[in-house]
Order: C-alpha cells, then structure tokens, then sequence
C-alpha cells in the first residue's frame, strides 16, 4: 500500500465533484415527472437518481483527461456524451432486475423499479432509458463542440458494446448458464466470456468513448482499451466477491443471492482466494497499460485502484 | 375507387422490391446464428424474418425518392439507415407481446417471442435488437456516402420517436390504460394519445427520415411530416377496426382480443362506423398534404391507401 490519505481524499473529491457534474447534465436532459407519462418518467428517474456513483462515465472524463494535454479538447463539451452512458448503464440493470431475469427486490437499499413501479413499467422505463441515451448522444443542441465524425464513432461504440456482441450477450449467457454451473471446464470458459461482456464490454467502452473524445492518437487509445478491458473483468470479480462477503447494508442488496441461484461467479468457480488474486492481477495488468502515460493518467489509476479495493 | 388493378400491381411489385432489398441489408448486418451467444441470435433473427411487410422503412424509401428529383441523392446510401427502423420496430412487438404486457401468444401465425425462446430470452433479444439499430446507424462503413450531420439528425429522430415521448410513451399509457374504459371523455383523450405515440410516432419519424436523408427542403419536410402523421394516426385506427372484424388467418393473431381486454381502441370508444370514417378522412388528409409534389411522391399516395384499405 502505496497510498497515502491524502491520495484517498483527492479521489474522494474528484469522484464527488464529478458525480455532481453527471447528475446535473442528466437532469436537465430527462423529461421531468411532469411531462406525460409522468409515471414513466418518474419510473426512468426513480433508479436514474438511485445513488450511483457515476463510475463509467468518471472514467470516460478520466481517460478524456488523460490524452487532454496532448490534444487540449475542452472536457466540458464531452460531459453530455458521458453522462449518457449512464442512462445505458442504468436500463441495464433495470432489465437485470426483472422477475423473468436476476429476480431481484433490492438494490441500492430500495425495492428495484418492477417492484415499485410493477413488471410492464419497469420493462418500459428500461427500454426508454437505453433510446434515451442514442437521442442524448445524437442532440446537436447539446454537442455541437463535437465534430459529427467522432461523435458517429461514440455511438457505434456505445452500440456495439452495450448489444447482442457486448453486454446484452454477457447477460443471456449468464441467465442460460443459471442452474448449470458445475462441469468446471465448460464452467471457467462460460465464466470469462459472462464477466468480459456483461460487465466488461461496457467499462471498456466508457473509457475507449473518453480517449475518442479526447482525440487520442491510435497508440493511446490502444493503451487505454487494454486499461479498460482489464479493468472491467476486475470489476466484476470483485462485484462476485463482494457479493459472498459483503454485508447487505454495504452493498444495498441480498448478500449470497448469487450462491443461492447457483449463478456463474469467479469465488463459486475458482474459490475465493483465487478470485482475490486474480482480481489484483488485472489490477496490475491495467495499471501496466498506463505506463505510457505521466501524471495526467492519475486519475484512471486512482480509480482503477478504488475500484479493486471497494467494500460495497 | 379512382384505382385500376394496374395501379395495385405496380404498388404490390414496389413493396416486394423493397421489401426483399431491405431484407437483404438486414440478412447481411445482422450477427447470424453461429456467432455467440447462439440462441439470442437465433431468437432476434426469428422475430426480424418473421415475414413482416417492411412498411416503415419503405415508407422511409417513398419519401427519400418524393425529395429525390430535386436532390439527386442515391437512394442505396439510404438503404442501411432505413433497413434499422425496422429493428426498432420489431423490438418494440417483441416487448409487446410480452406477459406483462399485452400477453400476446401468437403474432404473424406463430409462437411470439417469449412463447418460444422463454421469457428473459425475448426480453434481451428485444434489447438487442433496440441496440442494434442505433449501432447500424452509426455504423459509417454501411452509411460513408452520408454526411455525418444529416446521420446524427437521423438518429436523434429516431431516438426521439422511439422513446419516452414518442412510441414507448404510447405503449406506456395503453397499459396503464387497460381495463380502465368507461369514462367517455377520458377515454377519447387518452385514446388519441396513445395512438398517435404508439404507432404514430414512429411511422411519422420513418417519413420524416426518409425526407432528412434525402435532403428535403424545410418546406418538403413540413408537407411530409403531416403526411405520416396524419397516416400514423389512420393505420391504428385501421389496426384496431381489423381486431374487430379481422378473421385469425388474415391477422394471424387472436381476434377479438383488445375486445376481451378491455383495450382503448377507436371501435370500442367511438363505435365501428364512426372510425372508418375516421380512418377515411385521415387518409384524405395524409394525400392532401402531398399535393405540392408531383408523380414523385406517387408510392407515398399508393401506400396510404394500401395502408387503409388493407385487410390485415
């Protein structure tokens, strides 16, 4: 442990006033609970405004920030584009959450948006999350500081990782697999390609998104999707740890839920120490890819280190 | 009926053309059913070559070449952007059709979605479909020959048809709407809501792109907007009236059943006589508005009233 105090608090600050930043340009975007539907709206922005932290967008702006120096965009002009990844993020979970799929009644310490809402809202309010996104990321209004080309490239992006090749393929593997896990050979292969899609796909992407933002050269932005890539498998190793060792009123929701549902996790799989080490090992591995950046890529590595280390 | 059989000949030739073309960008974007996850392919596969007649994107093709004459733009750039309103489209009947939704167990003679993959499996599958589409539109080695602005209005056309006050607004209010008929005034409202937003607003966004891809004057653009709005507004009404009368071999779903659900539609609230008229006079008003154009705009004629005089 290299960190001081001092570092932790500097994270601290930057994740908060960041945060602030994404919320603020997401409310202003999103329809208010008065604009018809008003329930649907209120269901969008019932788990919009759920407490996230906001971490695939703060990494875009952190991977932003990383190639700034060379290319000296302004970051504010990429907040919109960020923050709608966030709206992706959040229909996700939302579908994830369903009776049909994870079946779950909690998260973030509230009842999850079909249990609040009913089964067809929640359905909706997901679906209109992930269109509200693409409109968000194609409103000239709030991006004409983008040239139109890079910000083509953004969506496909965010398209291909967020679909049946990225997340969205992550997850039907992970519900078919639900039940099956014991063959330890088809289990470890099932394993990797559920936590590189489900949860990777995306992380990548946020951080990817960030450098294309920030014009990064064809060598950086190499360097930050191997950051990204295996930052996203750490995630979610961890999110399975977590899960088994978490109490309920850290991590918000059922503790021990996935053992239960015999669903697919790296300490079910592999045992717990070998997921604790496997999770430092991608650690190291993305902090590696960062070698080729100073100072300006202390960002992207404070996270990357908060995120490994988290209890909830 | 100023119609001859040659005119309906040349209509039906026009829709299978197009229809074929469309099937075949599609065939060819599409993941196929070996890429992985396998079986989340196959289910959006089952659902998008489900025999479906293509009328948004050749809605969408009608209004490109209505603008045609005077732009000159090549209507085979514009094939892949319009070929993914239909992947918009049929995610939105597979979440339709869902149990909780309107519960829907056949559509188009077969087992929906959910029926046949099981319930999470038609969720994703809907997911990704949505997914797709913006990621094919973004997609510059389908769209290069487009410029980069006219595609980010596009898609934000999209999006916005699409979401939370647009389309998925719609299918939101009919559902809360659902066994709630009764009250005359109330229901007259919330029925013109629903469907201008639930079928009306994409069938309008389908013309619209179509005109924006085509380079249309703001004049042009006007006269097309109220054309598929108006039309939007008359194939509800349509769709509602063949519930009613429609047999189960020409629909290929179960009549009757917005009947046995209590659904807002235009029979049951206004009567059976009074929404033929009404379809009718939508119908005259969506020509209408086509009178500034020429033989250009002469599929756009044909398809309206293709669209009211259908009988499934």
């Amino acid at each position: 442990m290299t960190r001081t105090i001092k570092t932790d608090q500097k994270l601290m600050i930057y994740l908060d006033d960041w945060r602030a930043r994404i919320d603020k340009t997401l409310e202003a975007y999103l329809p208010d609970t008065v604009a018809m539907p008003t329930r649907l709206h209120e269901a969008m922005r019932y788990s919009l405004f759920a407490g996230g932290k906001r971490i695939r967008p703060i990494l875009a702006i952190a991977a932003f920030e990383a190639v700034n120096r060379e290319t000296g965009e302004k970051i504010e002009t990429a907040l919109p584009v960020v923050a709608a990844i966030e709206l992706i993020h959040t229909y996700s979970l939302v579908h994830d959450d369903l009776p049909a799929m994870d079946d779950d009644d909690y998260r973030r310490g509230r009842p999850t948006s079909h249990k609040r809402f009913g089964e067809a809202a929640a359905i909706l309010a997901g679906d209109a999350l992930l269109t509200a996104a693409f409109a968000m990321l194609s409103d000239r209004r709030l991006t004409a500081a983008i040239p139109a080309e890079r910000l083509l490239s953004v969506i496909h992006e965010l398209g291909r990782a967020a679909g049946s090749l990225g997340m969205v393929g992550g997850q039907f593997v992970d519900i078919e697999s639900e039940g099956a896990v014991g063959s330890q050979t088809v289990s470890e292969e099932t394993l990797r390609y559920v936590h590189a899609h489900k949860t990777g796909a995306m992380i990548r992407a946020a951080v990817r998104v960030g450098a294309l933002l920030g014009g990064a050269v064809p060598e950086a932005l190499s360097s930050l999707t191997i950051y990204g890539e295996r930052l996203g498998l750490a995630f979610q190793v961890v999110d399975d740890i977590l899960d088994l060792e978490g109490t309920e009123s850290e991590t918000g929701k059922r503790v021990g839920k996935d053992a239960a549902q015999q669903k697919l996790t790296y300490p079910i799989v592999m045992g717990l120490e070998a997921s604790k080490q496997s999770a430092h090992r991608l650690m190291t591995e993305s902090l590696e890819a960062l070698t080729v950046f100073g100072p300006e890529a202390d960002p992207l590595r404070a996270i990357a280190r908060f995120i490994v280390e988290r209890k909830s």
